[in-house]
């Protein structure tokens, strides 16, 4: 088993859908990629920056986890990062009503001592000059190294995007994402151009419609569980990761076949996320609950043919 | 091994996309599914209508397939259902440019003596009281009846599609189609009211997405193949249907897990069809090429996890 070392926004979000609205609640990429890596078992720690607003029971119920919170920097009279969006009927798209970065302005991050040996980091979405400095700071070359990123970083940052585009293993992605930065519409011929750019693996997340992982000429489609009600999609991406990665760090095998493996267990958490506001859904799952969904994918995607 | 009846159009079509457009091509819904089911060296016949400017080297082309055309009626002095149209940058939408019912308009199907009998009907999109007297004249209730439909059918004729839903063992519909037809936006619902409508399975085609096959609480999933180039995506949802219903008429079985197979394998011929204009790439299609892109479906979505 590897340590798993996470960097992400740790953060208060107020979320709007067509089924009810919350207050400000957990959120934050940190946060559900933790939660979700957690149910491997595995050691892991989240490095973020919060306000002295964020209630210590929250960090408890990270620590609870077995999530080491050493590296949360909580600073004094500051405020934690607000997210507030309101999604559209079909809940693919939705409108950003407030930013407040607030602490995250000035994140210089502090990767624990007992973490820069990690064999597994997860790279969440942030600013590719803070993601970098993670890079940095590590004593060795990890394993692995997980890139998540979003267009915000191609429209305003693309030279440093790109710099910490070369030193990554995998990127995971959006569909609309991998082609504003390649410029190809074929997801395809984009995953080629992306493995150019740096990364052996590309995992091209398409929401609904499950999610890509490319290798070379090794393609492989992990589905997403159709489900009667998406209640609330967010943090669907960060709970991918945190499959993605938990599972590789449980596992420590990052070949092709076990990465396949981990791409359905991304899937797999994130089916869950989305059937309840924010990190509730998440907060309340058992190891009982993945292993049946886990069969619900074999069923949705197994099949025998023999050539006839 | 069952015989295969289908109905649906035999046509000339005009395609413009982005990479070029054609002259009057060889078109229609029952030239796709006769020529996809084809690959599976099993007996079938087309029911159609043709007007007497329809070349009959395209007839010799569908006969030498093994194809039964004596159920193309050839109406003297007639002219042949024409439908062109242009596709968008991203190959998803399209306008229609000209639709020119001709002989189609007054079609009056009449199915063969020797395939009153057929096993397995696959009925191709059209007017849905076209679809019902194919039913009305078979002698007796072949094992699997496939219904193809569309929106157009919803917003005209729905009545009348009801009443054929009602009589059929499958439905082939797209994802917006099967919103529009139930009014539910999740597919997991929408194919439940399908089921409550007659068909006991309901296969829901999203295109470049895949394909969902629901038969009750069992659902399966099967992707489209990633493609570098989607060149012309005309005929693709019948070449689909081809696959599907040519498979079960080789197979004779129609339990779920043998249906899950049909959809793997009408995903399989629809991801030719879209690589040439028209049914260029359907007809020189051989036999090793599919086997060899069923070991592509393998690699793309089977996986082997052991529970942890």
């Amino acid at each position: 088993m590897g340590k798993l070392l996470i960097i992400g926004s740790v953060a208060f979000d107020a979320i709007e859908t067509p089924f009810g609205k919350t207050d400000k609640i957990l959120g934050g990429a940190g946060t559900y990629i933790g939660l979700s890596a957690s149910q491997f078992d595995i050691e892991s720690s989240v490095v973020s920056i919060v306000g002295e607003d964020f209630p210590d029971p929250y960090l408890q119920m990270l620590r609870d986890r077995n999530i080491d919170t050493s590296g949360i920097e909580i600073v004094k009279g500051g405020k934690t990062f607000f997210w507030s969006g309101k999604y559209h009927n079909d809940l693919n798209t939705r409108d950003t009503l407030v930013t407040e970065l607030n602490v995250l302005a000035d994140f210089n991050p502090i990767v624990p001592d007992n973490y820069k040996d990690a064999e597994i980091v997860m790279l969440g979405n942030l600013h590719p000059s803070i993601q970098l400095s993670v890079i940095n700071q590590m004593e060795k070359r990890p394993k692995l190294i997980v890139l998540d990123t979003m267009n915000f970083w191609m429209d305003n940052t693309l030279n440093e995007l790109i710099e910490v585009i070369k030193e990554v293993d995998v990127i995971t992605i959006n569909d609309e994402e991998a082609r504003q930065l390649t410029g190809e519409y074929s997801l395809v011929r984009a995953a080629q151009k992306i493995h150019e750019m740096g990364p052996k693996y590309v995992v091209i997340k398409k929401g609904e419609h499950g999610a890509l992982l490319f290798n070379g000429d090794n393609i492989f489609f992990a589905p997403a569980l159709p489900l009667e009600e998406v209640f609330d999609p967010t943090g669907a991406g960060d709970t991918f990761a945190g499959g993605f990665t938990g599972y590789i760090a449980k596992t420590e095998d990052i070949s092709f076949t076990n990465m396949k493996n981990a791409v359905i267990y991304g899937s797999n958490m994130a089916s869950f996320c989305v059937e309840k506001f924010g990190t509730q859904r998440l907060e309340n799952l058992t190891k009982n609950e993945i292993d049946e969904r886990l069969q619900q994918f074999k069923t949705l995607t197994q099949f025998e043919i023999e050539l006839t």
